[in-house]
Formats: C-alpha cells, structure tokens, sequence
C-alpha cells in the first residue's frame, strides 16, 4: 500500500462536548435520554440527512427537528433555539487514537467534505507533517459520495485505487463510493453502530492488520 | 370524548412476517442481525423516509438500500432483489390488542395514509361494526401530515377537535399534525422506541385512562 487515505469529520476529529449539551437541554426540559441511544440515532439520522460543508442555523434546525423526533420528542420553537445555542460553533478534537496513526510508516492524506479550513485545523490538533494532501469539498467543488471527488483524490495522490486503504466513518459517503473505485475502504465505527459491517476496525490500531 | 380516531399501518395492522423475512434474506447472506434492532433502525428510517399510498418496486428498493446502510450492510442488487421478493406482498394481520378497542363504549374512526382497499381490509380484520368512518388519504387526495386532511376528517365526523382522541404510531405524521388542530393525541409505541415520549401508549388498554 502507497497510501492510507482519511476522512476527517467523525474519523479523525470530533466533538466531544456535543453530546453532554444535547443531553443537558433536553434534561433542562424534562426529558431523560440514554447517551448510547443519542449517538444511535444522531448517527443514523446523520447518514441520511448529509451535513453541508458549511451548515446554517436552518439546516440544524431542520436536523435538530428531526433529532428530537427519532427520540420521541415533540420539537418546539423554543427547544430548538436552546439545542442551537448550547450546541453551535463547538470546537473540534482529534480522537486519542490519532496516535496511532502516526506510528504507520506509510504516507497519509484526507479527503472531506469540508469547509477550506481543514488543513489549518487538522494540522493543529493532529500534527504538522502527518499528511501529505488534504482534499477537500468545499476547495474542489465535488462532494461525497460523488466517484468524481475520489477520482480527483486519486489524481491528486498519483495513486492507483489498488495502492490505498481508505477509512471513514459512514458507509453511503466513504465505504461505498471508494469500493466502486476499487479502493479497499475501512469503516471505523468506534460507537459499535454497525456491529454486523464487514471491513469494520473500531479503533485506528486496526489499520496495521490491513497493511 | 365523542370520537376515538386511529391511524391504520403500525397501528391497528401490521405485517407479522415482515421481520423473519427480512432477518431470513440477511442471514442467508452472511449477516446475523439482532430482531430488536432492526425494528428500531427500520422504525426510525420510516418516520424520514415517508411511505407512498401505493409502494412500488422502486420505492422498496430505495427504502431497503436505506435500511441495509443503517445495519451497517453494503446493498447490491442481488440482496434487493432478494429482500424485496421475501418482504413484499406480505399480508396484514390486526394487532391483538384491536380487541380492547372493541371494549370501549365510544364512536370509532379510521383516518389513514392508505390506498382505497383500506375499509374492506380493516373490516376484513378488525370486524365489521367497530368504525363509523374511514377516512383514506388516496380518496381524499390529501395525505398526512397535512393539517387539511385532519380537518377533513374533523368535517367528516362532524366533530369539533375537543371531542376526539386520535392514536397514531408516528409523531411526525399523527402526533403532531394532530395536535396541531388541537386534538388530543396518544403515541402507540408497542415497541417501546420512544420511551421519553409524552402522551405514550404500549397497548390499546391504556386508551381507557385518557377517556
């Protein structure tokens, strides 16, 4: 293998605080939810409804609507309000297994969608020279799942599909689109969502058994 | 309370099949995957993705292909193919507790999502006395969550929205709408996927605390 090949958004970085603020409005208002079942159906939810490369108070709303329903509330206007001010412009964190990823002697990029601020994040919560190329939505006006935007990636790295492994988070955006190129994809599901997935790792120390 | 009004699919009727089958076709292929879950991730796609009066071949295998990627399953063809021939013209069968229903000393209404076959099905099933109205979303060209077909129905039963109790198995396109127009309504969540929700019902026995 040439390269590994990353997503960023819920593969490298995260929010951690999201899920306490979520929780802590919803107890505010008299709703007791289980934090596993949160994740569940945020996640479910967030692969059908795709997040934009720049999302507006509107989208969340919508988003958020949609949240509350899969968990059995009713969303008012003035819950809504609270769930985007208490979870809005939250900052990202690399996961701790980015560590890992540092030890693979093999050259690294990622490809997102994105706002143009990936490299300057990435490179400040993981690290200056981890990767090579960032690839990014918003900079090459291609977006998951298009095969395009994989194409461009491909391009970009002077890679053959046979040479990388790719790994995200969402099977619709990057499992599948990257399998139809023949690049071998890895979902890494770190919240055991999606237990039956073959291919699966649930932390980047996996990636070794697949060099 | 003048009128108890129910909502139809997953409320008084459902496939009992439904889930064999589909856990049937995965296992075939290789996936082993927990009842319980599927219920819940097949449950929480339909409340986005809403069902057609009439399905089709192509609706099925866009929902299905949904479904797999939230069980953490790659679709192709040949399982869509397979799901849908083992899942699609499964019968419908009444929930058992359609018999406490007929307990309950109070006029009784349909209004539902549902192709015209819904009045001969339901009295097929349920029996023939227990509703006054059926109201159908085919007939009426209106289609829930629209607030006109529930105040059609209100015209229909000549009734004022005080004087009603409607129960649904969908927040999205029962509860809320419903209560919109200011009818009391119930969540029957028999599955106990919404166990935060307000105004919740396990069982059709529980309707006789509301009354």
């Amino acid at each position: 293998m040439k390269y590994l090949l990353f997503d960023a958004a819920n593969t490298l970085i995260y929010k951690p605080n999201l899920w306490e603020r979520i929780l802590k409005v919803l107890q505010d208002n008299g709703y007791k939810i289980n934090e596993t079942e949160l994740k569940l159906r945020h996640k479910l939810l967030s692969e059908i409804i795709n997040f934009p490369d720049t999302t507006s108070r509107g989208f969340y709303e919508e988003f958020n609507s949609e949240l509350l329903m899969a968990l059995g509330i009713i969303p008012d206007e003035n819950l809504l309000k609270e769930l985007f001010e208490a979870c809005s412009y939250l900052p990202w964190q690399a996961f701790d297994d980015c560590e890992e990823i540092k030890k693979l002697d093999i050259k690294k990029a990622v490809v997102s969608n994105f706002n143009s601020s990936l490299q300057e994040k990435l490179e400040g919560l993981i690290g200056e020279n981890i990767f090579d190329e960032y690839i990014v939505s918003e900079k090459e006006n291609l977006r998951k799942p298009s095969l395009e935007f994989y194409a461009r990636a491909l391009e970009k790295l002077n890679a053959e599909a046979g040479e990388i492994i790719y790994i995200g988070d969402s099977l619709k955006l990057d499992v599948i689109p990257a399998k139809k190129l023949g690049i071998k994809a890895l979902l890494i599901d770190r919240d055991n969502i999606y237990p039956s997935a073959k291919d699966r790792i649930t932390n980047f120390s996996e990636i070794k058994n697949y060099l």
